[in-house]
């Protein structure tokens, strides 16, 4: 069970190795050699790092874990580890984690004597199917979220699905939520298999029941992201755009109930939900896609009412949603699913007129 | 008197434009369009900054000046400015200073959201030959000159000669020094007109008697540096690693001196030395041409003796040579005068048995 995808994002080549098994550094090592390299891992993936070490004199470097931990402390904490290493240019940096870890030490290695070498061992369904994958790193300062970071993919990302089993259900949860979206941007038969691991995960836990159907989603999702990254590496064009779809919502969601309060797949199911709703209302979304995308959401047991629960104070929501980063020429911009596929809206009249309502729970489905 | 240059760094176009007068604001808004920007100063350049900011309303961000300042500290305080003056992906950072502040503003604008505009406004020799040209980034760590950084080239370099007649003598000489190594690596008519320009140094300044002559001089070492840069964007070749001529030597010297105590210019032409000295001493340097370039060094009034007084403990010199970013695959790497162009040495030999001697003056000539 090991399916490889490769992809091209600018001068970058990333390959991506879905496999069952956790790799050792010594395959990391076949495929990327280095002269000096560090491990970097959370507390909850120590164990993981230290299997994949196995006798190598490789330094580990254990950050705290959440995202809470992610700010430039944490980056600080790498680079250190990579000059005590004694890394050089060349030096490679193998993060262990899921999309907290991944996107500190990528951002780590980017601006590491400018930028070393990155492999990454994703071990959160989060991260296999986003985090991982298409070169964003970053942290977060001043309360934003990733209001720091580069593109910067990695060369090697290995997803080892056994790395899931021991996964909390929370997690599982936050990865569902980047899957569901980036499914739902492919016409496919996702959208289907999507149903069917919803039905299962209201029952219990998806491993090993489902291993099989969760591998082929997982390896789908990472081709759709890919190819749709590779359309768009910087996110300059609109493509890779369409990988926000419900971010807008989710990031200002995030903000404003303090970060680390809500997980970021709760906050991107709610965010899919108000850009359905929201949708619907400006007459975009016939209302049966609109049901059916929040029937898949609820399915999976996400806290899908607005305001939601741990939102906080709303001026303090409107507020973030206008420091979210993806604003554009002082736009927000929008994501809203059509009968088919989804487009951009950035339009001053969905800011002013429509987003208090919605938040207010009045356009509810 | 205004001349244009135009690069292409990889996927990146920087436009250079010399000229005798400080840009304004609209000048600069001709260049580059912004829905929202900000400048970024030194407190010794803030007054430049407030001229070129006429009667605009863009904050100002003013950094404490000197190599000291350049820490994580500085870039979080502009990534603040940023941040509160409103600016989204397509906002525009104006750095207006020397290699410090542009390092500093040009490394945060490569990580706010991610990467913006950027603009550079040099105001020192040392920018203008260097510093500014070439999309290089960063800040100082863990006492280690720019060990974290990116490639994040400007898209307009407006060097005004004007803002040289209030130069301090030491920053002139630290421009210099990289204006020397720069011509050195071309082989016309350059190392003549510095001749010129070393004689009148030493007689006081070259403002304004010289001033067509250093506009000469510039222009044609930004035109060097660019296609050096072009041939080799990122430093994964060995063509950029030629601008760093002299460049091992003088880290170390800075690293060892404590940063800030030497100017980067004086460490540079001090190294410049060396090479000439290692490059005779293991016969790749012809003495006439190692003693042409040591004599132009001194006719600038450098310190070029060895060891250098302010170096400071030997075994800490050899220890910052070594954590110098420029190892590569555990090795150092010089770059070497031969009798017309340089070379690029790498060997054990050189560092086990050749620096020790180097450092103690017994290679002088």
């Amino acid at each position: 069970m090991i399916r490889e995808h490769r992809f091209t994002f600018g001068k970058f080549i990333s390959q991506v190795h879905l496999q069952k098994q956790l790799p050792q550094a010594d395959d990391i090592f076949q495929d990327e050699p280095a002269f000096r390299s560090i491990l970097i891992s959370d507390t909850h993936t120590e164990a993981v790092a230290l299997r994949i070490r196995q006798n190598h004199d490789i330094p580990l470097c254990v950050l705290s874990g959440g995202e809470a931990a992610k700010g430039w402390p944490a980056v600080e904490r790498i680079l250190a580890a990579a000059k005590t290493g004694g890394l050089g240019r060349d030096g490679l940096f193998i993060a262990v984690g899921g999309g907290v870890v991944s996107d500190l030490a990528a951002f780590g290695a980017s601006i590491f004597m400018r930028g070393c070498k990155l492999c990454i061992v994703s071990t959160t369904l989060l991260g296999m199917v986003d985090a991982a994958l298409g070169g964003k790193t970053g942290f977060d300062l001043f309360g934003i979220k990733n209001l720091a970071g580069t593109f910067y993919p990695a060369r090697h990302i290995y997803l080892p699905l056994e790395t899931l089993t021991t996964l909390p259900r929370e997690e599982w949860k936050s990865g569902m939520a980047e899957l569901i979206k980036t499914a739902l941007l492919d016409d496919g038969e996702m959208g289907k298999a999507l149903r069917v691991l919803g039905t299962g995960f209201s029952r219990g836990d998806l491993l090993p029941e489902y291993e099989e159907l969760l591998f082929e989603l997982i390896s789908a999702s990472v081709k759709i992201k890919g190819r749709i990254v590779e359309a768009d590496p910087q996110e300059t064009g609109t493509e890779r755009a369409l990988l926000n779809w419900g971010h807008t919502f989710a990031h200002a969601l995030e903000s404003s109930a303090g970060l680390g309060t809500i997980s970021h797949g709760e906050a991107v199911a709610w965010g899919l939900v108000r850009s359905c709703e929201l949708g619907h209302h400006i007459g975009i979304t016939p209302k049966e896609r609109a049901m059916d995308i929040i029937d898949l959401v609820r399915s999976f047991g996400y806290e899908i009412t607005t305001p939601h629960p741990k939102m906080g104070d709303k001026a303090i929501f409107m507020k973030a949603l206008w420091g979210d980063k993806k604003q554009k020429a002082g736009k927000l911009r929008f994501v809203i699913p059509m009968a088919q596929s989804v487009q951009i809206i950035q339009d001053d009249l969905i800011e002013d007129r429509f987003l208090p309502p919605l938040i207010n729970g009045e356009y509810a489905l």
